[in-house]
């Protein structure tokens, strides 16, 4: 057994299938000067291909995905719009004749070597891109090939020294049942995306192997703890098949939950709602059992185009989803953007630190007009079903109150023009920021809920960047200073008798179901993919039990022990699947 | 009177002195293939002696403005050191036979032209950067003189398009009484420096001005408001010469009060002490009558080297700090590297937020053979005087149990060498991310002291980078999130009967005043600078009026209220200089 580093979970077996570096040989010919002209053609025209090509990926990757793992692309595109790059491309052709793939073959090296060199790892992951972009233009320069992949239909583990996120998004999931990398880790774009996608992942092989992997080899992997095994004998085949099919059992019975209520086994109701950034994630959510939306992040609307939608674009997209989730509620948030995410057509200013920068509700703000579209469009649909808007980021009473402001301009617009919304709409806002937490009492005078962030909040409370790697293990959601935090909000939300609900990834982590029970917080909203285990667990648990185990970890000291205890007893009341699990489906 | 940016407060009247543009003329000759190796020769000769230059003029700057400021010209040196950047002038000599000087101005409009393209800030400031140092580059190659400024000892007032960092630090500040910019504003590295130079400085007149100021004309202007008059009359002249007069005036009566006890009307005593980073920077604040040091930033001592300081050295520095605070105490902060603040010597990880990331105790923890010889250093010091320890960005009991541990190997190290140290040296901590407030009354159970740091912590609690011009009017000490987190915190020491004193920059804000008053701290560690103004307002402070003030804060919604208050009674309690305040002289 060769140990590399669990980079997505899932046990496969199957034969290995090796994938050819992409490398071609280039013409050595000099372009005649009076051919210039036609060979800045050939560029602009491979440029134009490529772009096409890797809009194509992102659509069809996102659909598999979602818009959050495909943004990758975005980064990719953006360097066929590179000034410096192009140039430098451009230059080569230009003043010493060499052919177009020839100059875009110099061009990469020269810009990997000299982002190489400048020892910085935002640098390091450019040279990746300008590479995986590069190779692309290179492809359709030379008029070669996609990389070859098995074109029967027996399904592979793809084995690979690195695979670029292009790559990896031309790979058919249903013939792929794992993949092992020589090079990369667990936070690489490809490992990003092979999680997203449900591929075991093993990454971090370089050196690891007595021999390199044939194709044909057998292998068995184990994606969560990063081992491999090439040539295995019976009984680990056995043994991994035996896993394998346990893990996809235990799926399917899951499935069956989703027509199920979340009740403990003492009779206490939890309302597991989706959390959405589309259309068809909604229908995900709708078929995993989600009771209606608990957030809607709207900013997915304002991405990939090249301008701000229109009152009209957004005004059907919450009204079909209004009318969608018809029975239950949707929440929509407006715009948030910032941070980590970009518009193409909104520049937005280089930050040092975009955490702590101008962002989500700052940003609307700042630009009324924009906010009124998005304000009006959502009050229009209010009238398709059960809508509720929230507002996200809010660290201030101020920010409440020009928020709300501006809404009732819109609302005495829509009064003016005749045109019907429900003046009674729930009006709610994000508890993400510290600051909202210390003056959550104040801000339940202002709004209608309140819907917990975990996310933003863990971060900000902690000061811990969770996408920094070097500190990623300070992101501690069980923090007694978080759990105070959490607790904090519902008595406030309590004690002006205002909804809370919890939208952040903590809802979707079942260990957390004794704090939301001893809390009494009974509406939690998560991805779509984490409905069922939390039912399950929900199913699974006694009530009474859960909230001792919270009260005692109110009193704890450290994150250590809360997590202890809660994985701990998240394993104790796990009643095997199937059991008691499905009997009360129909329900 | 026109109306430009006021980046540096002070008014100054004077003539004008115009800076002309460095600009020259440049040798048209090709180099003889065989002097190449010359060529080469003179290009890292002139490296050489910028480099001499740069780190000279560092040095010079920091004596008389710190070292926070003076480490804009670390970004200068590292230009001189980027293997890009050199590589693209020695390609231009080499492959197309140019003069040093011609390579160098061509690769710095390269440069240039590149980053603007690229419609990035951060990118535009490296350009300015680029265009600083290539100057200085050139004007080595060219043996051109420095800018010539007047060289008679006539006082001036220095108009510019814009000011370098190093051409600013070249000015004598004994000659410039203001400086006109027409670019700039005032989060530009000019505008910083300034302010610490104590030079009015107005910014951003492009575009302004009927006709371009001209050396000999006669000016008026106010760097706080940012109003300039070019040939003012004689009424003009008079009423700023008034107000410069009494400015100046009050600077002289505040220093009279150095020797002051700080003592509130109705007899609350506070101590006052001093934020320093150097044994120089402790001089200062002994000379303004500080009661000690209440955090020494020992990061300082890191900074300007090629690799850690010894426990010798640092153990020479922190003994002569004690021995010269001798009947006070001195608070020694372990190193706060990280975020903003980065040594050469040793690498960090670029960061997509470094204020959220991988920084001070965080480090230290990571990396003990360093923390211990700091700690070692510390002790070591502990017999010279009244040495207190502190460790930065606690966000944790775990990570303060941690250190105690570290600390305790140290101890016993000490012990069998027979070293002495002090067994019982207090030992504290930062209270600066949330978290820490949060678990305020666990962390009071581990140490003996807090010290609030309010510019983190406000940071954190609002999501407010405060370097972020965009969102910089969000950052509000005042805000009632800030002052219930500072409340929590002094509940939590008093319950554990630990001291807390505040560092942060709210405690330099003498509108602060009745916040600590009602909450009943009293000790304040601010800049040297800060000391007299504070004491100057204690001085003239009912602490009994000044409790209700800020119980009245406690009770309000918003940050607007809150400063509007403590501004409001921060004038009305401010009784004129000279009458009260000096007549408690001596006591």
């Amino acid at each position: 057994m060769i140990q590399g580093i669990g980079a997505a979970a899932g046990v496969a077996i199957g034969k290995a299938f090796v994938l050819p570096n992409w490398e071609w040989s280039l013409p050595d010919t000099q372009v005649n000067p009076v051919d210039l002209a036609k060979e800045f053609e050939r560029l602009y025209e491979g440029i134009r291909t490529s772009k096409d090509e890797i809009e194509f990926i992102k659509r069809e990757f996102r659909e598999v995905v979602g818009p959050e793992e495909s943004s990758i692309f975005d980064a990719h595109l953006a360097i066929l719009d590179d000034p410096v790059f192009m140039s430098e491309i451009r230059g080569i052709i230009e003043r010493q004749y060499k052919a177009a793939e020839v100059a875009v073959k110099e061009a990469i090296d020269h810009f990997v070597a000299m982002f190489d060199l400048l020892d910085d790892e935002y640098m390091k992951e450019r040279a990746v891109d300008i590479k995986d972009v590069g190779n692309r233009l290179l492809k359709h320069l030379l008029g070669a090939p996609e990389v070859t992949l098995p074109s029967d239909t027996q399904p592979y583990i793809l084995v690979a020294k690195e695979l670029s996120p292009s790559q990896l998004a031309h790979l058919n999931p249903t013939y792929v049942l794992g993949i092992v990398t020589m090079m990369g880790g667990k936070t690489s774009h490809s490992s990003i995306m092979a999680r997203a996608l449900g591929i075991p992942l093993v990454a971090g092989l370089e050196n690891k192997l007595p021999n390199p992997i044939q194709t044909g080899d057998l292998l068995v992997m184990d994606g969560e703890s990063g081992s491999i095994q090439v040539h295995p004998d019976e009984d680990t085949i056995k043994n991994f098949a035996s896993i394998r099919d346990k893990q996809h059992k235990k799926r399917e019975q899951l499935e069956l939950l989703a027509t199920v209520e979340a009740v403990t086994k003492d009779g206490v109701s939890l309302r597991l709602a989706g959390n959405i950034s589309s259309v068809k994630e909604l229908n995900i959510a709708l078929k995993y059992g989600a009771e209606g939306v608990g957030l809607f992040r709207t900013e997915f609307l304002y991405m990939d185009r090249d301008s701000f939608p229109s009152e009209e674009e957004q005004f059907e997209v919450y009204k079909l989803v209004a009318e969608k989730v018809s029975g239950s509620t949707v929440v929509i948030r407006t715009l948030d953007i910032g941070g980590d995410k970009h518009l193409d057509y909104f520049q937005l200013p280089e930050e040092q630190n975009p955490f702590l920068g101008y962002r989500a509700i700052r940003i609307s703000l700042d630009r009324k007009d924009m906010f009124k579209t998005q304000l009006t469009a959502i009050m229009r649909a209010s009238v398709y079903g059960n809508v509720k808007m929230m507002f996200p980021m809010i660290s201030s009473v101020e920010e409440v109150q020009a928020a709300k402001a501006v809404l009732e301009e819109v609302k005495a617009e829509l009064t003016q023009k005749g045109i019907p919304f429900n003046p009674h709409m729930p009006v709610g806002i994000m508890i993400e920021v510290p600051a909202a937490v210390m003056i959550a009492d104040l801000l339940a005078e202002e709004v209608d809920f309140f819907s917990i962030g975990t996310n933003d909040l863990v971060q900000y409370v902690l000061a811990v960047d969770r996408m920094n790697e070097q500190i990623a293990h300070m992101y501690h959601p069980y923090h007694p200073a978080v759990l105070r935090m959490i607790r904090m909000t519902v008595e406030a939300a309590k004690g002006a008798d205002i909804d809370v609900s919890v939208c952040g990834e903590m809802a979707a982590d079942e260990r957390s179901l004794p704090l939301w029970l001893e809390l009494g917080i009974s509406e939690l909203s998560m991805s779509p993919q984490a409905l069922l285990k939390v039912k399950h667990r929900t199913l699974n648990t006694l009530a009474s039990d859960a909230r001792e185990v919270a009260k005692a970890c109110f009193k704890h000291r450290t994150s250590t022990e809360n997590e202890k205890q809660l994985s701990a007893f998240a394993c104790k009341s796990g009643i095997p699947l199937g059991t008691s699990g499905t009997s009360k489906e129909g329900k």
